[in-house]
């Protein structure tokens, strides 16, 4: 059997999960996602900031909840684990997530730390990757591209929110050979994708009533695995390899912030070489995405709300035939799809759940 | 099993459950539980409205989710069914559920029919109860005063989402004697309390940045419902019986609106006859709600984002050594336990259920 | 006389300005600004819902203002003003301004009456327009660019909201051979931008948390209205004029709705044919608006607050020498320049009067 | 003449105004008001955080408005100045506003400072007085009630937000005898009201859709003042005198925090001794503020958008038969009426300058 993932095991034996990093939204997002999910055991939950408090002195949501889970350090929730998530920013845990795969743990980072090659990441991140060698190692967790890679893998590389979004709006169009040579990704996103550490620019009195774009003109982080992502697809068609050699594009990336907590939606642009219509592209989409539980190819245009809380990527796509252009729409929760509920996807794949185990589908809405 | 089972369904029998309404936020939100309430088959939505289409016509969340299920017409529901939710405004489902009673189905409904008696009905809402007789045989659905008459209840009144605030935050008081002679209510409540429907008033650039009060000086219907309960636990303590008599005090009930989509707070204030300090007053709460899973007393003072999609009541207390004043202070998500949750709670309840089953615990923070 | 001078009034003779549709949001951003003009006297408001009424009945922020101020019908308002303003929606008061202008009166119609030749008005709006003539009469009053043709307008068509920020955010470029074969519009508002009729899909809950793209792939009545001004540009320089041919570019217009109540960004993308480096973009961009009051070139990014409540556009450029794409963003108060600011401004121009009195200048932040 | 407040002073010179504390947002909102202020000259803006830095660094609403200003030390401020306003947290500015009065210039303290007495700071600030005798010589700046002892004021106390809000809506039963045994003060704030330092609690994603009450039980800062107003009124009458003697009740307030930026409302309950009706209330309050232009008495329950930017406060008021409670509703800016717009009130007083002159009537609506 090449893959677990249509099969549901039944373990006696939970498996021992802990997380780094507990104190941001991603790490609190995937607690309340493991916290339901019937095969896991939570071990240990780690926070610097934290450390030696209750679960509750760090988030109100939690309040009741495992009432004797208190913060520890990473050594500790290392050794009590078999698999570590870790929701630390990037270069922070790189160095714990080494001493995890050493002592044999598999890891699901939402850190960028080992979602570019070495030479990006020192490009895009102004920093030396710690540890190539370990680089060589990841698989890059974009579930839907990647799934046949990921079912083995000892560490993934969660993908960013921005670049979910925008591959899986465009991974149909580049497959076919669609992308043309512009491609102009406006996308927009709740505030939660900032984290939780309070500045000015994110106060609520600056940000509320404010839609502003920023890191504009190709400097976001996150073009760089876009442009990965899309060149793969180009390349290698539907099935993809983390290390395996591919050509990409450039893409013009322009983020905005929206007013609200959650969300992201991606319109990007292109004018395909050769004539399309949309009808074809409908059908282009359905089938590439046919088989997957989290995409839903949706004749209505996209909305955030519709996924707040949820898992899914809702996409539409849509032909100007007066400008010629091609414009795909995606939409995502950046907190589900876009970090832990990706990541515990990841997680069904690598033990042969049912990918959805545990996630929410449904958003909550209003 | 725990309330996060939510894929994973064993039971080879499932207890078929329509849905009347579905097209307001309460019936979504039911939807949305019994979608992976391990035991409920969902037999049928009925919506006026949306009859004949799909259920993704009216609902942007449940995109790809039940491709099947179409709204019908009420009597298809209630054939189809063993047990009825009604979601749909006071007044306008009482016949129907008066036809599911005689061919034997249970009902929950959620709206104010059957929470008043017919005197109190006619004065409140001005119109003459339709089946006074039915009135007799329902049972008041707040779960942790009525838990007891619940379980065989035939037809459950869920409260509403004011009345559960304001008296799971006073019910202590009142049922230790520390009711005061003024008791002044001033809750506040997200705008999806209002309903679906598009009014001026509820208009997004009416109600953006904008805190109002409404109803106010003894106006809103809830007021009665919360003097109810509180006259109830005055009469008969802590286990309460919907139709023993009892003696109501009169409440001073402010509601206010705030630019919010979800979540009620209720600050309530008393001046106790006799003296009182803090830690008695917490004490009091602790024990009063020991054995209640979905009722947190915390020394935090509660705020509403902590239970937004939850199902949970936050509630804490203070005493003002200066004014004398006890202040009690709850938070629900009006959707949650202040609808959908708590009809949920009472079908557990009524099935022998673990009565968190397919409830949602955690907040969704941020 | 600047600006400021909102209480001291010395006119002897004050125009008498009346305002048709003032029951909707341009129409009150018109009374708010006219009632601190120290040079008009309001001589009338007109609606057709609130007939009879006083203001009070329709907008609370003008409680005790203008006591004896009523609502009257059309025929009323424009027997006794000079002036008329209308923000009535298109193809409501057309009648009523073909009266106003065969009696001598001036007016500035804030709808897209009057924007678009006949031809283009029947492709985009899918009605025939009831007067060419007075089409021919018209003055487009995009006040930067139409600047010289508008002091002896006697019908200024007051752009559009869209247009006006994709504009004034794309003009220099135009100017100066600078747009791309593609020119991407991506472009967000407030919901503001809607008008006051409540409909669900603007109900609160509904939008509220809420980031979605609408009448995507050309279909924004919008669109026609950009490409004619930076069509204007290309053939006739800095100084337009309405009614002479031009040729005109596609552009790709992708609108999205922004939960929140004011203010619009446009964030356009284009690809040019010759190199260009961002600092002779500012030197641009400085000098197309050196003597604009109401322009502001910032090097930072612009940002929907810095306008909130006033009339100014701010405007930044950037290019990527990744992509070669030129982004140039403006951000303007949707109901302020983009509306009743701007019709303003057009008022001032057609008397001679300064031409930012009575006119908002610095946002309303936080 | 006995008072200057009913004559415009047509001054050739100037008024020479500095503001200490110009990074705030009372700074900022007395800059913008101060810039259409005819009689006004900005001489100079402090800001230790911003020294030697231009206006726009601090302020993106200002792009473009003085170019040449600077953020300079107090010291440079004052000594430019003849009037200072000082917006500095209490604590902060003291010892500047010490220097300015004994050089002779007049002060308009948007801090707690000179608010209360040296006891009542020591009790509720928990720090010394550092200036007691400065203490006797300020004027508490509420203008409705101090307006006679204001004109000539060399050092006014502008008073709190959430006093402002109460002290109006309460003061008329005060000077009637209508207060009850119980005042009970349930109050609403946007977020401004908490100032720009950015923190985890203000957050945006920590703020957004999250009600919750704060500091309640006797706790926040503000109670002290509206007790000293209603005592004042209940002893004094109409005219208030900061520096006599009087008797002040006891209230309990409990402030909530509003998912908005501006904007306060108090539902202030108190159940008078003796019988009242509705109309007796409305004829109370209209007669209380018939001269005040700032005040409007409202029959519709006043809502914060209302005032949104403006400097009005907004009035109304109930009695519910059932509870005998009067409920006085009142709303304001925090920023407006509640900080800058009462301090440019007590500038034109203490000028003899029209009030209302550069302050903002109509709010922005929507």
């Amino acid at each position: 059997m090449t893959s677990g993932e249509n099969h549901v095991k039944h373990a006696s034996n939970k498996i021992k999960v802990g997380i780094l990093g507990t104190s941001g939204y991603g790490g609190a997002e995937l607690l309340r996602r493991l916290a339901r999910h019937p095969q896991v055991e939570i071990s240990g939950i780690g926070s610097r900031q934290f450390a030696g408090q209750k679960l509750g002195a760090c988030w109100p949501q939690f309040a009741g909840d495992f009432p004797n889970l208190c913060f520890t350090d990473a050594d500790k929730v290392i050794e009590n684990s078999e698999l570590i998530f870790s929701a630390a920013p990037h270069g922070q845990a790189t160095h714990w997530l080494k001493k995890a795969l050493e002592s044999g743990k598999r890891v699901i980072d939402l850190s960028a730390d080992f979602r570019l090659s070495p030479d990006d990441y020192q490009q895009w991140y102004h920093m030396d990757h710690p540890y190539p060698e370990l680089y060589s190692r990841s698989v890059y967790g974009l579930v839907e591209l990647h799934r046949e890679e990921l079912a083995d893998a000892e560490l993934v590389a969660n993908p960013g929110c921005y670049p979910t979004t925008a591959s899986l709006a465009l991974a149909p169009l580049a497959a076919q050979g669609l992308l043309g040579r512009d491609i102009i990704v406006s996308a927009a996103s709740g505030v939660s994708g900032a984290g939780r550490g309070p500045s000015l620019d994110l106060h609520y009195t600056e940000t509320n009533e404010n839609f502003r774009a920023y890191n504009v003109a190709g400097n976001h982080r996150h073009t760089i695995e876009i442009e990965n992502t899309l060149g793969r697809i180009s390349t290698m068609g539907r099935k993809l390899k983390t290390h395996l050699p591919f050509e990409r594009p450039i893409i013009s990336f322009t983020p905005h912030l929206v007013p609200m907590t959650r969300g992201i939606l991606a319109s990007c642009h292109t004018r395909p070489e050769k004539a399309v219509d949309e009808a074809e592209l409908f059908e282009l989409y359905r089938d590439f995405y046919q088989d997957d539980l989290l995409i839903i190819v949706s004749e209505e245009l996209p909305q955030t709300k519709a996924v707040y809380g949820s898992d899914r990527c809702i996409i539409s796509v849509r032909f100007d035939p007066r400008s010629q252009q091609i414009i795909a729409l995606a939409t995502i929760d950046n907190l589900g799809k876009g970090a832990a509920g990706q990541a515990m996807q990841n997680f069904n794949l690598m033990h042969g759940f049912e990918e959805t185990l545990g996630l929410a589908l449904e958003g909550v809405w209003p």
